[in-house]
């Protein structure tokens, strides 16, 4: 089998005007070299509705992947999902499955899941979520389009769960444990932890709430049972979590 | 008059491998911000005579201007020129004035002007070049399809040439002059030339050539007289050059 190509789709303003440098390209590139995908072509279009669908339909009928990135947060311009809706010609509304997610988040942090943030949960019918272990709200795949968040770290953390997928082997399952120590406090057990897992990957991300700096620790394989034995054990760890 | 539209095309696998990573869009797009350009489209293509074409085509109907980057330099895989004479119709053959140009330069380094570098002459027939005061090699302007060089140092040069000409002005001439010290060495007198004449852009680019480090000094700006008589006080500054 030879290959599968690709094609990432970048969404946003703010790298066309220059305000912002995307990471993103780079990044995937990188991986996607690492993994056997054969990036063939980016774009970078504005959040602009035509230019949007326009983009999607030219690069998924012409690849075999699409990864787009941005344009899926809470403000009026992220409008990507509707876009990749409207390209497939299929219905999208708030999903039962996204909103339950990104609202159990909300409770837990004591925040309001207003009306802006539940636009986070507007998922196409027929696309399957993906998973995002630093911030809750979800992507999702629709057919062969990968639809990330432009946040670089979100961005990295969706990619490690679909590069799997690609390349023919099973989706990566993650698990996240929020400790609410720095980097540098956690960075020797955890190191320790990582290596006695070794069959797993674990990253760190780090994360600052009300002046106070934490670490959401993900930990991902492809076997639940086994993430599951992991994840007793990192919580064990960091008691305080 | 609304602001131009305009669109970009890097060329190189390198870029879509990851391999090397792309600081001429974000460069562009602050460029185009400052001088009230709206860049509305970016694409990333691989060195693929048919996906270079394509794009070209697609970018120069769609939007007032095109900036493209890469694929101009010595070896078999420097297709751009080629494409772009193909997208036009244009005849394309190694033409005088660049081949003057690039034969005077090397001449000079005491380099042969061999048959790779020859491929640098290459220029579609009713094609404008556009100055490299970097290392000489031009780029070149067909109708609105302005073609540059990869390199970031030689981009910024090209971009700043022929930025004029896309807002309504007149396009900055510029003159070089080659000095064989350090940027630290001159800073301090270059810094006190710039202030005296300030009404027009005064750049250093640095270069190593056979373990020596030397500074090409670029002098910028509209006017040719004024030009002449800011590099004679150049000249006199540095009379080793």
């Amino acid at each position: 089998m030879s290959n599968p190509t690709a094609a990432m789709l970048v969404i946003g303003d703010e790298i066309l005007s220059g305000r912002t440098r995307d990471a993103n390209m780079h990044y995937l590139a990188q991986e996607f070299t690492k993994h056997g995908v054969d990036l063939r072509e980016v774009r970078v279009v504005s959040d602009d509705r035509a230019a949007i669908v326009d983009a999607l339909n030219a690069l998924r009928s012409a690849y075999d992947v699409v990864v787009t990135s941005g344009g899926i947060g809470p403000t009026h311009d992220d409008i990507t999902a509707d876009c990749v809706a409207e390209a497939f010609g299929a219905h999208i509304d708030v999903r039962d499955d996204a909103y339950a997610l990104l609202d159990a988040h909300y409770k837990s942090q004591g925040k309001e899941f207003n009306t802006a943030r539940q636009r986070m949960a507007r998922i196409p019918d027929g696309a399957t979520l993906i998973d995002n272990p630093v911030s809750i709200a979800p992507g999702f795949t629709m057919e062969n389009v990968h639809v990330m968040a432009g946040v670089p770290s979100v961005f990295q953390a969706m990619v490690a769960s679909v590069l799997p997928t690609l390349t023919g082997g099973a989706p990566l399952l993650s698990q996240t444990l929020r400790v609410q120590r720095g980097e540098g406090d956690i960075a020797e057990p955890l190191g320790q932890f990582a290596r006695d897992y070794s069959d797993l990957q674990v990253g760190s991300y780090p994360y600052q709430q009300d002046g106070v700096y934490g670490s959401n620790v993900v930990v991902r394989g492809a076997d639940a049972a086994r993430l599951d034995a992991a994840m007793v054990a990192l919580r064990a760890l960091f008691p305080e979590a």
